[in-house]
């Protein structure tokens, strides 16, 4: 719901309420059998009083709009009169949908992103005030007529956006002609492209434990399996454990963020990785190298992608501008073995018809601007900045209650503690102290003692006040009652 | 491939396409066992004779990068020295993959449409010169920075775009509250997105047939069947029918085209509107209501959407910016019952993470400004010229070989032969001369009649050489052959 009541209208706030709940219930939008949010929820939601509220829905339940239940809630029940016909039951349909809907702490996690002015200790995206705006509004203010087109994209993406992304790759030895790369809607796309192109329904694939994969369910909901592979940020991958995997549960690939790992920051050796591309080949385990904070490294430039070390196609590779330059432009790419890529365009064209090309034409311009580079240095420097303070509050505020590893470069502070934590109770107590967290078990549902935390959204003064909030709270509602 | 020899280089052409393909293998784009494209195919594509695609892959041959096949084919044995490790074969996984691959014909229409000079005769956009392309360009360069972002979107979408469109929806009084619509990547992501969503994998829609959904895969590829209902051009829907197949098949949904279909161009009339509505509430069978065309009639304006006449939420519909406006944008839109609309989002976001902010942005303005009565008028116009063009050419070059209804709107004239076509052999017959056609059964897999023309797209010069071309073809190929 976007609308609030107003409270300078002459019309009360409960009859104001009254009329557009009517409306809704009228329209069809909330259907019959609906559920209301709770008295609560709508107090919350609308900013004002529960007392408003019940008057609000007294009135509704007066002229037969919505009846309470014998829990408590209360149901739409516009329309009963009419039993004769059958109404429309979209509750069953949205059960039975066979991708899976978002675990419930990302819905929240979503939502209130939106909705509350809270502060984002968990957010996997740079402050606005990092990301570079004004610099795109330039690109934008000087499109040219002749080079910009707003008719459907070919299958790969725009020929020329490719040829820069394969300009820029070879900055990190990935040599690669455009019609090995697709351009896609940020990486997240390109792995359900995959797993809908490459996988089979009953495929089974590995993934480290834990994973940003696990808070997504596109593998899952097309009927794919995670396997897990437990990660340590300190010691490196070991190949034995990953061929004993493999044999095990015929797994199909591997799924890796080698460069400052989402969630834990961690990176891989130059040694490791080489010894997992050699051994991938030797296995027969194709890698999806997810590549997307690679280039925000702070102390100093990681050691090249897995895909360098290949010269088989061994590797199919994703890249995004997601990270270090805009996430609302949802441009990513992936770069394989032809006949790979042809068969996700294929699939692509038939989920989306293509990327927008408006975003297209923008993520070119910027792949070819002077202010790349510029821009990039500046993120880093920013990251450092924002990384170190974090370090320090921690240190500060955390060190008897958890521990952490210092991240070289990317977003995230894996940080584990001492005792298990209850991420509902936190989560939700939380949010009412104004600040939204991101518990571990979001990325390795076994998990009880973790939360990914992230420097690059909140500003620093946020930062220090949510990180204070959060210890308090953790020293109050989970050490002194022993959950 | 996106590359050509040079013909100004020094180096001979067969020895650049040598290296060219040699890099190719040995970077791993074309992996081990590849099949690499026939002879006349290298040749067409690089615009060389034959005998220069000979020397080329002879020389190949003696380095040891492919071999000759049996049957005649050539394939890639580089790294076949290598035995010992098992080389990714990624064909395997290709032919895995649970999404279907789109049929042979669309994949050639998608590839010869950006790479051949081509007449189109059966394309499904805008000309590129009706497009507003001048305006989008303003529009682009005033962006004003205090309300353009570059983070991710909120998961239904920009809330202005989504206000402004509901405020457009009011013209065709269809009423709804802002979070009751979702931003898509256009209908044809939504369609994804609800066969994800809505229906679980053993679930049968009803389709008219034809219709433009057999031309892609997404409901197909989650497990979803088509149930076809024959659709005459000047019959009405038989309710009866309808409901015989409802209680046959236990259908889940409708997914209807009422105005303007793609591919016959057919219109429902309004009390047809209203007695499906009406009976499709009566009988539990919810309705998708793909309104792609509506804007673009061309006689007078169609009767109100099937949304208008629901009240219950009975009615899913889609809309979009693509036909009108501008395909490349990918925006459109979803409207209904809002834990519907809040289901498809949530999937979105596990999808892709939301539809592009500078698409939206753009849209957003685009839906605001001025220009927008002013632009769909001049593409009314234009596209009545076009329409009544390509009747008088279907007049004079048709009329003893087929028969057509004239639509009243939209991009289509689906004409049906009085014989069976070879469509196999029509297609490539016709690319040799120099036009695309976009074959009927694209759109039903039992037709072998029928063409779906488009006047949308090619000049009006175009229009009559392509004609001419494909009457010729057919009187020549079809008629004299008996085939």
């Amino acid at each position: 719901m976007d609308w609030k009541p107003n409270r300078y209208e002459e019309k009360p706030l409960y009859k104001q309420i009254t009329d557009y709940m009517k409306t809704k219930i009228e329209r069809g939008e909330w259907g019959y059998d609906t559920k209301i949010p709770s008295q609560r929820d709508l107090a919350s939601h609308f900013n004002v009083n529960r007392s408003t509220i019940v008057s609000a829905l007294q009135d509704l339940i007066a002229e037969g709009y919505v009846e309470g239940e014998h829990g408590g809630g209360t149901k739409v029940t516009y329309g009963k009169w009419e039993k004769q016909s059958p109404l429309p039951n979209w509750n069953a349909y949205i059960e039975k949908g066979s991708h899976y809907p978002n675990q419930p702490f990302i819905q929240k996690i979503n939502q209130y992103e939106f909705e509350k002015d809270l502060i984002r200790l968990g957010t996997g995206e740079l402050s606005a005030d990092l990301l570079p705006k004004k610099l795109f509004q330039q690109l934008m203010s000087s499109a040219d007529e002749t080079d910009f087109h707003l008719g459907y994209s070919e299958p790969k993406g725009d020929l020329q956006l490719r040829e820069a992304i394969s300009k820029r790759l070879r900055e990190k030895e990935i040599y690669t002609t455009p019609s090995s790369i697709l351009i896609v809607s940020g990486a997240l796309q390109a792995i359900q492209l995959l797993s809908l192109s490459l996988l089979e329904r009953s495929a089974r694939i590995l993934v480290e434990r834990p994973s940003y994969l696990y808070s997504v369910n596109a593998l899952q909901s097309a009927g794919i399996k995670l396997i897990g592979i437990e990660r340590s940020i300190n010691k490196p991958l070991s190949i034995e454990k990953v061929e004993k995997l493999k044999n095990r549960f015929d797994l199909s690939l591997f799924y890796v963020n080698p460069t400052f790992h989402n969630p834990t920051g961690a990176l891989m050796g130059e040694d490791e990785r080489k010894a997992l591309v050699k051994n991938s080949i030797r296995m027969g385990l194709p890698i999806i190298e997810d590549s997307a904070y690679e280039d925000l490294w702070i102390d100093k430039k990681p050691p090249l992608p897995l895909k360098s070390y290949d010269k088989s196609g061994q590797v199919l590779y994703l890249g995004t501008m997601s990270k270090l330059v805009s996430p609302g432009l949802r441009i990513g790419w992936v770069v394989g073995q032809e006949g790979v890529i042809e068969r996700l365009a294929d699939t692509k064209m038939q989920t989306d018809y293509g990327s927008s090309t408006v975003s297209q034409y923008v993520a070119k311009r910027w792949m070819l601007s002077e202010q790349y580079e510029e821009h990039s240095a500046y993120v880093r420097k920013m990251l450092k900045k924002r990384r170190d303070f974090m370090q320090f509050l921690l240190e500060c505020y955390f060190s008897h209650l958890a521990t952490w590893s210092i991240p070289k470069g990317g977003f995230y502070i894996w940080i584990v503690f001492h005792f298990r934590l209850n991420f509902d109770k936190l989560f939700k107590k939380g949010v009412e102290k104004g600040i939204l967290i991101a518990p571990g078990h979001i990325y390795d549902r076994l998990d009880r003692t973790s939360l990914r935390l992230s420097y690059s959204y909140a500003s620093l003064e946020e930062m220090e006040k949510g990180l204070r909030i959060l210890a308090e709270l953790i020293e109050k509602e989970m050490i002194s009652k022993k959950m």
